[in-house]
C-alpha cells in the first residue's frame, strides 16, 4: 500500500483546529471572572469559592440532544442544538436547586465541518451567557465510519452549585400541596425517534410541510423550537422557600420524572388541562399512539413542574416576570402519577 | 399506519432500565463520603469542601474514547474502554496538578445492550476506584440509525481540584530543565482511525493475528491495551514540587501536546531514545507512514512527560515506586519541539 497519512484515515486536524479559530469569541464571552484558563489548555480551571454560600454542594449532569439531531441535519440548521443542550442540562440541575457554574460539550461526528462545529458551539456560547455558565472546555472528536455524512452528535456536561440546606429533593413534598406547571416549547429534546418515525418516515412529510395543527409553522420551525431553559422564573421561587419539589420533564414524560422525587406513601394526581402544542397533537392522530404511551414519550406542553404549599402566590409571582403558569394537579396519600380524566 | 409506541420506533425503555440495575452496585463501589446522591436522582451531588486547600480551583476536562471502540466492537470486548476514558480524563487534569473529584459518562448507540452498557459502565467505575474519584452520574442514550448495530460511542467528562498556588501551567518551564517521560501501554486512545485504515483495512489483518513485530501477542490484544493512569506515580512529584510542567500525549503527539505548555522563548529538544512499543512500528512499516506523521499521529510510547529541574530525583522517586521512568529531552530556548536525530 502507499504511504498514508492521517488525513487520509479520515482525520483532519487542520479541520479541528479551525473549528477552534472560529469558536473562540462566543466562548470567551462566557467566561465569567472566575475562569482562570482559555482555550487550548488540557483542562478548564474554575475558582472555586462561592460567595455568600454556608456548605456548597456541587450538582453535575450529562445529557445529549438525542435524534432531535437528526432534524437539524435534515434541516441543515445547527443553530439551534446547542442551546437546546445548554437549556437542557441547566434544567436538569435547577431541579435540585441548583444554579449553574460552568458547562462542558462534546461533539462527535464522522467528518468534521469546522463551520458546522462552531455553529453548535455559538448556540451553546449564546445559552450559556443567557443561564450565566462559562462554556469552560470541550471535545471535539472525528471518529470516520461512526456516523453518517451530516451527523453530529452532542452531549454535554454541566456543573453547578446549590447551598446544603437549600438542596430540594422532594422529601418535603406533602398531601395537600400544589402541582404548577410551565409551558414547554414543543417536544424540547425527548420523543423524537418517535416523533421521527411517525412523521418523517411512515407519513413521509418533509420538514416544509405546514399540516393544519400548525397553524402556519413549518413541521421544521415546530420540530426545531428551542428547549427552553426555567432558570430565570424558577430563581426568585427557590429563593424564597416557596418550592418542596421540582421536576423537569424529559424521557418517560410526567409519570417518569414526577415520580422520582415524590416520598414513599404519597402520589400524584395530574390535571391535565394545559395548552398542549399542536405538534403532540399531530404526531397521537397520525401515529395512533395512545394517550398513556405520549404521556411517557413527550412531555406534552408541560416542561417544567413545581411542587408548592403556595400555589397562588407561585402563579403570581411566575406571572409578574411574563411567564404562563398552569396548575397541573395536586399530591396526595398514595402512590405513583394518575391523570384525572375529565372528559371520561 | 397502524398505532406506534415508543419501542417500535427503535428506544427501549425498559432495556435502559436494566442497564441502570446492572451498573448499580459498581457504581455506588465508587462513591466517595462527599457524595450526596444516589443513581436515579436528577444530578449528582458532591459536597464542595476541600480540606487542606487554600484556594480550590476545579479542572474540569471532557473527552471521548475515538474509534478505538471500533476496536472493541469488532473484538466484542467492552471491558475495557471504560478504563480507558476515564485514565485519560485523569491524565488530562493532572497535568494542572488536578487530582480527580468525580467523573460523569455519556454512552450514545442505536440499539441499547444492557450488558453491553454495564459492562462499560463498570469498566470505568473500576478505573474511577483506582483513581479515587465518584462515578457521580451518566447518560445512556438510545439513538436508533445514529449508530452502527454493535456501535457505542463513549465520552466523559471529569472535574479535580488543585490548589491555586499549586497549579502547574508550564509558565516556570525554564532552558536547562529536563524531559522525563513514562511509557505508554500502547497505543492509549488515539490514532486509532489511522491504526484501524492501515493493519485492519489495507492489510486486511485480523484481531487474531500475530504479526511477528508482537512478539505473541494478538492485535487484538496490542491495540485494546488499557490507556493507563499516571495519577499514582504523579502524585509524589507534584506535592514535593518538582515538576514545571506536563504534558500528556493525546492527539497531535509529543510535538502537539508538549507544545501546548511551553512559554514563550522556549523550545523543547527530544532525545527519542525511549522504547517505541512494538504496534508502532507494525504500523509504520505496513503502512509506510513517515517518522514525523507517526510522531503527530502516537504518542510512540512516551504517554507523559514531565519537565523538570531535578531529573535525578524524579526518576528516582519513580523507579523506587516500580515505574520505568525515562529521560525524554531538554528544554532550550528557542521555539517548539524538535527531535535529535542520533542515527542520522
Amino acid at each position: 500500500m502507499s504511504a498514508m497519512d492521517y488525513r487520509a484515515s479520515g482525520v483532519d486536524i487542520r479541520e479541528g483546529n479551525r473549528a477552534v479559530s472560529l469558536m473562540k469569541a462566543a466562548v470567551r464571552r462566557t467566561f465569567t471572572p472566575r475562569v482562570l484558563s482559555d482555550l487550548g489548555h488540557f483542562g478548564g480551571l474554575f475558582r472555586a469559592d462561592f460567595p455568600g454560600i454556608v456548605s456548597p454542594v456541587l450538582v453535575a449532569g450529562t445529557d445529549g440532544v438525542g435524534t432531535k439531531l437528526r432534524v437539524a441535519s435534515l434541516a441543515g440548521d445547527y443553530s439551534t442544538v446547542g442551546a437546546d443542550l445548554v437549556n437542557h442540562c441547566v434544567n436538569d440541575i435547577l431541579v435540585q436547586g441548583a444554579t449553574p457554574l460552568f458547562f462542558l460539550d462534546y461533539i462527535a461526528c464522522g467528518s468534521l465541518s469546522a463551520d458546522i462545529a462552531a455553529r453548535i458551539v455559538t448556540g451553546m456560547a449564546g445559552a450559556c451567557v443567557e443561564n450565566r455558565c462559562a462554556l469552560l472546555g470541550g471535545e471535539t472528536a472525528e471518529m470516520p465510519g461512526f456516523y453518517g455524512p451530516g451527523d453530529y452528535d452532542v452531549a454535554g456536561t454541566i456543573v453547578g452549585v446549590v447551598d446544603e440546606p437549600a438542596i430540594v429533593d422532594g422529601s418535603k413534598v406533602r398531601p395537600g400541596h400544589r402541582i404548577v406547571g410551565l409551558p414547554s416549547t414543543g417536544l424540547h429534546t425527548n420523543g423524537y425517534s418517535l416523533a421521527r418515525r411517525i412523521l418523517l418516515e411512515a407519513e413521509g412529510m418533509s420538514l416544509d410541510a405546514r399540516p393544519g395543527e400548525l397553524m402556519g409553522a413549518t413541521l421544521g420551525e415546530a420540530l426545531l423550537a428551542v428547549h427552553r431553559s426555567y432558570l430565570n422564573p424558577v430563581l426568585p421561587l427557590l429563593s424564597r422557600g416557596l418550592l418542596t419539589g421540582m421536576a423537569h420533564i424529559t424521557g418517560g414524560g410526567v409519570p417518569g420524572n414526577l415520580e422520582r422525587i415524590l416520598p414513599e406513601g404519597v402520589g400524584a394526581v395530574m390535571d391535565p388541562c394545559w395548552p398542549v402544542p399542536p405538534v403532540f397533537r399531530l404526531i397521537s392522530r397520525l401515529g395512533e399512539v395512545p394517550e398513556e404511551e405520549m404521556r411517557s414519550a413527550f412531555n406534552m406542553g408541560a416542561g417544567f413542574l413545581m411542587v408548592t404549599p403556595d400555589p397562588d402566590e407561585v402563579v403570581r409571582i411566575l406571572e409578574e416576570a411574563g411567564e404562563k403558569p398552569f396548575p397541573a394537579g395536586e399530591i396526595v396519600a398514595g402512590r405513583g402519577v394518575v391523570y384525572r380524566e375529565a372528559e371520561e
